[in-house]
C-alpha cells in the first residue's frame, strides 16, 4: 500500500538486504530498519517491530534464509529453526513457514541450500501478497451484499490490526475494506483501540487514514454498546491461528466482540490466509496463549515534541497479567474468508476450502 | 476506609468547609481539596475529581447546600439546582439528591433553608455510608456461599471503580469484598483496567492494595478469556442508574463482561444503593448515555519523577468517540445487591426491595 504516495510493503529485499518497517514507532515515526543477524530477526519478531501472523511467518522465513547463507549445515539449520520458532508461540504461520523451508533444505545438497532458502522465503512472501489480495476480493462480496440492502454507509468494527502492516501487503481483515473503498462503497470503520499495545488506535487508524477511509477509534469497552444500538453492520477481524473445527485464536478481546455480535445478530467474519490454519489442531482450546510482559499494560509510548518517550501510567508494583490472544469458538463466527473463498467455520467446510488450494 | 492508617471518606465537613479527595491525582498523589463556590462543586463533578454515582449525589447535595448558604431565594435554589443537574447526565443519584433537598427547601421559610439544606446533605451522606455498609453485609452472603463450595481462593472480576472512592465510604461492588476479606475468606480480584480513564488500574487497585487484598490488573479485553478458562468465579460491578425492569447502566464495557459471564455460566451481580434506582424509568434503553471528550482516549497521565504529566498516546487528529456508560439488560444479571437485601433484576422484585425501605 502507499505511504505518502510511495508504494511500500512491510518486508522486502533491497540490494540483497532484508528491510522492514519498525512498527513499534508507527504512526509517530516511519522508520525502515535493516535486519541482518539471526538475532536481529528474532528480536524484531519478539519485540513486535513486525507483528501479525502472516508477517511473522514471512519474517521468520527471511531470517531462516539469511542465517543459512552464513552456514548451511544441518546443525545450523536445526539451531536457527528452533531459535526462530521460540520467538512467539501463538501464530502458527511461524512454524508453517519454517517447516516449509526446512523440509526442502534437508533434501538439498549443502551448496544449494542458501539460494533455495531465499527463493522459498521470497515465494512465501509473494504468496502472502497474492493471498491477501484474494481475501480482499472474496470479502468484498460480503460488504457488497450488505450495501445492497442498507444503501447507506456501512459501519464495520475491527479489532487490533489485521491490515497490510500485519501481512506483507493488503492485509487480511482490512483487505476487503480496501477493496470496498476502491469500489466506492461508502464505509465507516470502528477501530477498537486494542489494549494493551493499541495496535488499533496506532496502526489500523494510520492505514485507514492513508487510504482516506472514514474511521473512529473507540476503547475496547465500547463495541458492545455500539452493537446494541445498531451502530455496527459487520465485524471483521483476523486470525493468528485457526483450528480445523473453525475456532479462531486472535488478539485478546476478539472473543468479547464475537459473543456480543452473536447476541446482537451482527455478522462476524474472520479473514485469514490458509497459512494460519493449523492442520493438526482439532480445536481452539489447545492453542498455547502467549503471556507477554505486564509492562505492556503499565508503560506506554507517548509523543513529546515529535519524539517518542515512555511513561508509566500505573502505580509502581501494580500486579498485571497480560495474555496476548483469546479463542473465539466457531459457533460465534458467521464464516471465514480465505484466499480460496468464503467458508463456514466447521471441519468439513475448512477441509473443502483447503483442498481447493492444491 | 483507611489511607496510611488514617480513616478517610471521600467527602466530609471540616470546620464548616467541604473537603474532597481529588481522585484525578490518585494513586500517584493523595491531595485533599476544599470546595467553596458552586463552580468548584460543578467542576469537581464534571472533571471527575469526584466520581461514582453515590458520591456524585452526595457532592451535589453539599454543593447545593453551600450555595443556599449564600442565597436562599427560590430563584437561586432553582438556578443552583439546574447548574448542578447539568454536570453529568447519566447517574441518577445527582437528580435524586437534588430533588430530595429542593422539595424540602420549597416548604421551608427562607431563613431556615440554609441550615436545613446542610442538614439534609449530611443526612444523604450518612445514609450513603450506612447503605454501602449494608450492601457489604448482604453481598458477603453470596461470597460465603461460593467459598463453601469451592474451598479455595475466590476469583472475583470487577469493572471500573465501585469502591469507597465511588461512594462516601465502603463502596458498592467492593463493599462485599472488603467484608469477605475481614471474614478471612481468601480472595483474588481481577481488576479491569477500565479504559479510557483507567479507574480500575488506578483507583480499584489502590483501594485493594490499601486493604492488602490480592489483585491483578488486566486489560478490558482479557476478562472474556479468563471467564472462558475457569479463572473467574463471580463478577461484581456497580451501577450508575438502574431501571425498574432491572436493566443496569454502568461504566462502558460492563455489558461485554455481562454477556460473557452469561455465556460462561458465571454469576454476575450488581451492587447498588437504591438511590441509583430511577423510579420513573421503565427500561435501561431510555437512559441518556454521557458522551465525554475524546481526549480521554488520546491523552493520558503518567508519572515522571513523582510528578503527574500528560502525554498524547495517539497521533494528532485521530477521531475518537467516547460513550461513558452502557446498559446491561436484566437478563444478564444474576441479582442486584442493595442495602435492603439481594433481589432479582425484575420489576416485581425491585418494587418489593424498595418497599422494605419505607
Amino acid at each position: 500500500m502507499k505511504v505518502k504516495n510511495k508504494k511500500f510493503s512491510t518486508i522486502w529485499i533491497e540490494n540483497r538486504e532484508v528491510k522492514i518497517i519498525d512498527q513499534t514507532k508507527l504512526p509517530f515515526e516511519f522508520k525502515v530498519q535493516k535486519l541482518e543477524s539471526l538475532n536481529d530477526f528474532c528480536t524484531a519478531i519478539r519485540n513486535m517491530k513486525v507483528r501479525g501472523a502472516p508477517l511473522i511467518g514471512v519474517t521468520a522465513a527471511f531470517g531462516f534464509a539469511k542465517s543459512i547463507e552464513q552456514n548451511s549445515s544441518i546443525i545450523n539449520i536445526e539451531k536457527c529453526y528452533q531459535k526462530l520458532l521460540k520467538t512467539r508461540p501463538t501464530a502458527v504461520n511461524l512454524k508453517w513457514a519454517l517447516d516449509r523451508i526446512k523440509k526442502r533444505l534437508f533434501k538439498t545438497i549443502p551448496s544449494n541450500r542458501a539460494s533455495l532458502a531465499i527463493e522459498l522465503a521470497n515465494l512465501i512472501r509473494d504468496d502472502d501478497i497474492e493471498n491477501c489480495k484474494k481475501i480482499g476480493h472474496n470479502g468484498l462480496k460480503i460488504i457488497e451484499q450488505i450495501y445492497k440492502k442498507k444503501k447507506k454507509p456501512i459501519n464495520i468494527l475491527t479489532h487490533c490490526n489485521a491490515g497490510w502492516l500485519a501481512a506483507v501487503d493488503y492485509g487480511t481483515a482490512l483487505s476487503p475494506i480496501f477493496c470496498a473503498n476502491q469500489e466506492q462503497i461508502p464505509l465507516h470503520i470502528w477501530v477498537d483501540e486494542t489494549r494493551p499495545r493499541n495496535q488499533g488506535a496506532l496502526l489500523t487508524s494510520w492505514e485507514l487514514k492513508n487510504e482516506k477511509i472514514p474511521h473512529t477509534v473507540i476503547v475496547d469497552n465500547a463495541g458492545g454498546h455500539l452493537m446494541q444500538n445498531g451502530k455496527v453492520d459487520l465485524c471483521l477481524v483476523g486470525s493468528d491461528r485457526t483450528a480445523m473445527n473453525g475456532d479462531v485464536c486472535n488478539k485478546i478481546g476478539t472473543y468479547l466482540k464475537a459473543i456480543s455480535a452473536k447476541e446482537n445478530n451482527i455478522p462476524f467474519y474472520v479473514a485469514l490466509p490458509t497459512s494460519t490454519i493449523d492442520r493438526n489442531l482439532k480445536k481452539g482450546s489447545d492453542i498455547p496463549i502467549e503471556i507477554r510482559d505486564g509492562k505492556e499494560l503499565s508503560e506506554l509510548s507517548f509523543e513529546k515534541s515529535r519524539k517518542l518517550l515512555t511513561g508509566r501510567i500505573y502505580e509502581k508494583k501494580t500486579r498485571t497479567f497480560n495474555p496476548a490472544f483469546d479463542v473465539t469458538p466457531s459457533k460465534f463466527i458467521t464464516a471465514l474468508i480465505t484466499e480460496n473463498g468464503i467458508c463456514k467455520a466447521d471441519f468439513t467446510s475448512i477441509k473443502r476450502n483447503l483442498k481447493t488450494l492444491s
